[in-house]
């Protein structure tokens, strides 16, 4: 479907495509080492929470061909430092964390193996990570295009898309989804400051995908609510607490406020690995804060006065309470989603 | 009180700080040609609604500068014609006509004149623009200041500050007022997307100020508002109609509403010279479209893959009901504002 590839496992390498060099360059990194992916997933090379989680779980892989020659005391203590220096990479997508459990429960299965046979397990589990991601976000896309009708005009966020996940996506695998069964829609991305995901790959893989784009600020979100009109937005999410509560980029609190302002429907597609039951609501997720120049000189340019104080959270926490609808590969919930969700059946993150 | 002048008649010349350039160079452009006044107003070197209207004041002495050999008929139609492009800079802020209209009459009011004779009084009516525009801008802050507290967290959008005018401000001349009376403040400022001005020029000229700023992306303003929390969102204006809708720049209806769904004052600053009271309502009030590059290649970088649509609407109307009050140099207007509006007696743009 895709002229290009999120993350691919290739010989003995994790490769990303380069999604800080988007839209301006197509580039790959190859990753060899788990530092190299551990440092792509803190930089935004791969983002997006699924994506992220399948990342990951390579990542493991990475660690276990390097440690291959140790003993095997050695090698599943390395085993676990790998995983550990892969959970301090991002706080938020609690995608990271379960993809990372998956894999402990691969290692915790695998007592009388050798390394090679556990390494080769392990390769195994990450591959299935990546094939179901992308699976799971087909079923997703199925469930959510009966919510999209021909003619809508659509408002999206950040990037919940075919690069936010092994392919396809989520937010944007409902849009592609409803494409696939002939309805036109007329897609508005917000750019998404700071680091313009929505402007940079959002409208970006729409184009790929030969559905109709049209760029706004964020800022603009609210005039294109009352005057396209929208009909319905639809965004992503990075963790979804046990009520409902949604942590996604930052901004989306906001857009939510905004739709349910204009009677808008505010739709949230994310897979069951993106829940978090182990926490009552969204209050307790916690909140990535990111460096200050991705605000004050993140465009190549100086665009705030030295010294001046900067606040950058990477995520806000969205009510469950302006939530429409909570779409994933298992179907849709409505509010209260508390029963919905718990027969979901969603992994919590570490404590 | 400032170390800058946005505006200043020295010689034979209007001299304008340039905007573009700030907050990284502190660069003065000198206009001795009304294109050049024309194009430094279109190009945003100069701007916010009362600024507008004093360039365009000393962009009609310019053109009598320049046409000052002419025999008296060509000289008056000259000042017609300089009227006429300055009036085509920019549609939405209604400062501009008002200023192109007090210059009008001084014109229509020295037929007997000479040349010179009237290009001085045209100077000195603008000298007159300028002065009232900052003594305008003193007595609005006074006024303003008094919805203000000690302690006070202060949401604003854009510049409307020393910057969008001769000199003090209108939203940011009320936080001006405040502190001069002792009061601490914390000022949050909207980054505000596509052209930056509000960490470009809001931080920077509230830093110059020693005012506590804090600037955040158009999109945290939510989050801002439910967390600091915020006391109250202050912006200024660049019409508004007879009914009390607002034109401001782009983002600030999002804020109106946001504000409106945490419960939090929303007040609007403005000089009685941007009351339109030839319009009914806002959604007569022209909004200025600009190019698609302020938002897809607008800061030293492409953001957004080519060929893709960009909407990039300059400014957007709030309407009156979202507003809790206006305020200006003749005192604090409340809902219904139409009745204190007309008190304040404005003038309208011409057809």
């Amino acid at each position: 479907m895709s002229a290009f590839q999120t993350l691919a496992w290739r010989g003995q390498a994790l490769v990303l495509l380069d999604q800080t060099r988007l839209p301006g360059e197509l580039v790959y990194l190859e990753c060899r080492e788990v530092e190299t992916a551990a440092r792509a997933i803190e930089e935004l090379v791969v983002r997006g929470a699924p994506a992220i989680g399948v990342a990951a779980a390579y990542g493991v892989v990475l660690g276990a061909l390097q440690a291959l020659d140790l003993a095997p005391a050695l090698f599943r203590r390395r085993l676990q430092e790998t995983r550990a220096r892969l959970a301090r990479t991002r706080p938020t997508a609690v995608n990271l964390f379960w993809a990372l459990e998956q894999m402990g429960q691969v290692i915790a299965a695998g007592t009388g193996l050798d390394n090679r046979q556990l390494c080769d397990r392990l390769l195994a589990r990450a591959e299935e990570l990546r094939a179901e991601d992308e699976a799971i976000c087909r079923r997703l896309g199925q469930h959510g295009a009966v919510l999209l009708e021909d003619g809508f005009k659509v408002l999206t966020h950040c990037n919940a898309g075919s690069l936010a996940t092994a392919g396809y996506g989520t937010a944007l695998g409902v849009i592609y989804a409803a494409q696939e069964q002939h309805k036109r829609l007329k897609v508005f991305a917000d750019e998404t400051r700071p680091l313009l995901q929505g402007s940079r790959l959002t409208a970006w893989e729409l184009q790929q995908h030969g559905v109709e784009v049209t760029v706004i600020c964020d800022s603009m979100a609210a005039v294109v609510m009352r005057q396209a009109p929208i009909d319905c937005v639809i965004v992503g999410a990075d963790r979804i607490a046990a009520n409902g509560d949604v942590a996604n980029k930052i901004g989306t609190y906001g857009l939510a406020v905004l739709a349910r302002a204009h009677n808008i429907p505010f739709y949230v597609a994310a897979p069951v690995s993106t829940l978090d039951l182990s926490l009552a609501q969204g209050a307790q997720i916690p909140i990535e804060e990111r460096r200050p120049e991705e605000v004050s000189q993140g465009l190549g340019r100086t665009t705030a006065p030295a010294g001046v104080g900067v606040y950058n959270p990477a995520f806000d926490v969205t009510p469950c309470a302006l939530v429409t609808a909570i779409i994933s590969e298992q179907g849709i919930a409505r509010p209260p989603f508390a029963a919905a969700l718990s027969r979901w059946g969603g992994r919590s993150a570490p404590g």
